[in-house]
């Protein structure tokens, strides 16, 4: 016997393969649907469709922008300065780097990092367009601001490399102690960073 | 300057209608879903569709079942034993209780808990169909199974009271410590319970 009628059951299960929501919260999420009122779910549905067929990758950067435009609000934008790029793994880094309001330098979105393990080359990700748009040469410094993990070192590393050629400044984000951390439950790779690039007080 | 696409935006607003999904999760979500195949967001989309026009309660019981059926599949079923029925808050604890295969009764789903704060009064809650299908006569045990919280309990009580007159045994879960539990860590009502519902060995 079904324990649940077939269509909470496939709502269930398109739920359950996003990332981070188990069994348990698919049903949650689920019954909270079913009982709220129909916007709720039909406001989810039309945005879950327009997602598809109404955004683009901008043809400069790679971040998302709306379908119809050739560039995205920061590469069309004649505020940016052009001669500073800051290279993020994912469009939501550069959510996270505009939210600061500290950078006002124009991306480049990677779409992720290197990884033998998950047969991720430097062929899947943006370097090539990256590496087109140093040769234009009106890039004067690129900031690295891949993740401060394995595949994002690897990928900073592999980058240096592939644009030691050009006469650039090739820089990277800061490694040390987060705002609001605590010493003591530091991490001794995070310690030992923030050791060797200690500044003047 | 908009720093995400609106079709985006629009999708982590509405994942973050739902319960438990802050606005970082959303986001996280949202570009999940953008990255993945179409087919990821359009069973989604599909499966938000199908539950607000396609399920309908149960005219006996009120657990949801498929639109055009007037009885779900547990109270149409003929190896179920209709004298014995478990009272439960939600659809998701007839499943709970389904999953245990240890019942064998039916169900009468009240969809919701009696809470004077929220303002849901006996008349919000299937009670009244509950005591029409008592007064039938064919029912002679009534399982309380609401929530072990203040409202569960308080619907507990409202209902012996309601139920009283009839000529009915009128059982309620028992309270104990829960399996796998550790007896340092079981808060004082628990334990106190416990104790008093103490069985022999």
């Amino acid at each position: 016997m079904a324990l649940l009628p077939e269509p909470l059951e496939k709502l269930i299960l398109a739920l359950e393969r996003l990332p981070g929501i188990g069994s348990k919260t698919a049903s949650r999420l689920a019954f909270f649907l079913w009982r709220s009122p129909a916007e709720v779910s039909s406001d989810l549905a039309e945005a879950l469709r327009d997602i598809k067929t109404s955004t683009v990758l901008c043809a400069e950067c790679f971040n998302i922008t709306l379908a119809g435009r050739e560039k995205c609000e920061i590469c069309a934008s004649s505020n940016r300065d052009s001669s500073l790029v800051c290279v993020v793994e994912e469009p939501l880094d550069v959510l996270a780097l505009e939210r600061t309001a500290g950078f006002n330098g124009k991306y480049h979105v990677l779409h992720g990092a290197l990884s033998p393990i998950e047969g991720i080359t430097p062929d899947d990700l943006r370097i090539r367009e990256l590496v087109e748009r140093v040769e234009k040469g009106e890039i004067r410094e690129i900031i690295v601001a891949t993740n401060p993990s394995m595949e994002g070192d690897a990928t900073a590393l592999y980058l240096r490399q592939r644009l030691d050629q050009f006469n650039l400044r090739i820089t990277r984000l800061a490694r040390g102690l987060p705002m609001g951390g605590d010493l003591e439950y530091a991490d001794q790779n995070t310690l030992l960073r923030a050791l060797s690039g200690r500044q003047e007080l």
